[in-house]
């Protein structure tokens, strides 16, 4: 039975019993439209865990007044049916004014993690999503939270925000989940048009290129980085806003690859910007 | 028996076997020179919870660099003995190097409550306190936690961030407690000349004053606050730095004196900067 709590002290509760009872919990949190990528994190977390909540919220927080807060898809009935198809336990549901009661007093800042890559495209973004996702740990208070690797940056924010804060948490980053030719599944995709649609997967195939330079033991960042964007250029209508190489998960651009990294992009397409990476090399360098 | 804990992850274990006990936990964060005034928060916490864990943890961060951190007093083995006697049932007391292991990639700014009063003085000096108080509450996981009402403007941001953080935690704020001339017990009241520690009274008899006033039917801040400095400078030495009327525990400052309110008061003797405060009304007004 799926349970959906709106009230954060139900949840607390909650999670005050669970741990009580001696039961693991696993978190998803979520902006609800969910696809295959959430559902694979959901039946990962109730694989590993006693109980799994997902949390539904889209946190206005993250959103700059000129992004799409409003028209960010909202369905709340969709979204319990896809959690209750996955058999999650809980649906974690506030209000705003729930999560948000007035001024906030102690802000959250993302230091240099965030001044790169998405984060300097949005400045205020990850800032808002640490101030929503610590308040979520603390209601939920899970065991294990799960990410997606998709959004790799912000995946390496929410690992250093667990480090500094000392949460008792587990962070499982899931791989991307992607559509049977290529494209990265994302709540934005529903943007597209027909015609972008069909040129997504193109995101992918330019960074299979950057692993087959890589692999062939290309390390000078810029060839690789000049290969994507003429692939990504040549290949899709969409505006190439940004492809870098850098260090994962410390976030350091990297002229001479060296250790893990990330190659990652971005497309503006006419109402979409869509984001893919790929993290390749074993050794952490930071 | 009293245990006394270094390690973080030791004591994040211990928080975990306490919770699946269904045992409630106490916390008394301090940075030891342990006093009455931590004594009292301690025998109290032993009272009210099933388990008592204290910090004795002196956090760089909440110093700036002109202020006392080298000199501040240290002896873990006195506050160990103190916490023995108290039978408290655990001392956590981590390194500096195990709580600040590297760069800080997500900071805590607190807003405009830090922005006044002992805030205003010290610029730095309560994001350093929240950045350690959030850290240890997800360390010890404690379901109520002990401050000193002495500290009224740290107690009120504290109180903030645990509503803004959603920490389940109760906030228990502990009546100032006296040496029996009326002095309010402070680590920092060793600093203090023996002409000072004569002087020193006489911090509380102005409040007393100031009581006076406001039983008497004062309601001009202004009024107030003339009478309290006018008092200290006439009988002690120090230097007024501030007197204050704001209201509590929304620091916004009173003219016209409505609803619950505190008056503060700080004065510069030649090594110690003395703090001391009353709260009166009932009705919180913000």
């Amino acid at each position: 039975m799926t349970e959906v709590i709106t009230n954060i002290q139900d949840m607390q509760r909650l999670a005050r019993d669970f741990k009580r009872d001696g039961k693991s919990v696993g978190f998803v949190p979520t902006m609800g439209a969910l696809h295959d990528g959430h559902l694979t994190m959901m039946r990962r977390s109730i694989a590993e865990n006693d109980v799994t909540v997902i949390s539904v919220f889209v946190n206005p927080l993250q959103f700059a007044p000129d992004e799409d807060y409003d028209a960010y898809p909202r369905d709340i009935e969709a979204d319990t049916q896809a959690a209750k198809s996955a058999e999650v336990d809980y649906v974690f549901h506030p209000s705003v004014e729930a999560m948000y009661p007035g001024e906030i007093g102690v802000a959250l800042k993302v230091g240099r993690l965030a001044d790169v890559l998405e984060g300097a495209q949005r400045p205020i973004h990850f800032n808002g999503v640490v101030t929503v996702v610590n308040k979520l740990f603390n209601i939920v208070q899970p065991d294990r939270a799960y990410f997606g690797k998709k959004d790799a940056q912000q995946l390496a924010i929410i690992e250093k925000m667990v480090a500094d804060f000392n949460h008792p948490i587990e962070i499982v980053g899931q791989d991307i989940v992607r559509e049977a030719d290529g494209l990265a599944k994302s709540s934005r995709n529903v943007y597209l048009t027909e015609k972008e649609r069909q040129e997504a997967p193109e995101l992918q195939k330019s960074l299979k290129s950057a692993e087959k330079l890589y692999r062939e033991g290309e390390r000078e960042s810029k060839i690789i980085v000049e290969a994507v964007t003429t692939y990504l250029e040549s290949h899709t209508s969409g505006h190439v806003d940004e492809v870098a190489v850098y260090s994962y998960p410390g976030l350091i651009e990297q002229q001479h690859i060296k250790g893990r990294i990330f190659i990652s992009l971005a497309v503006k397409f006419s109402k979409a910007r869509l984001i893919d990476n790929l993290i390749i090399g074993d050794e952490e360098i930071d």
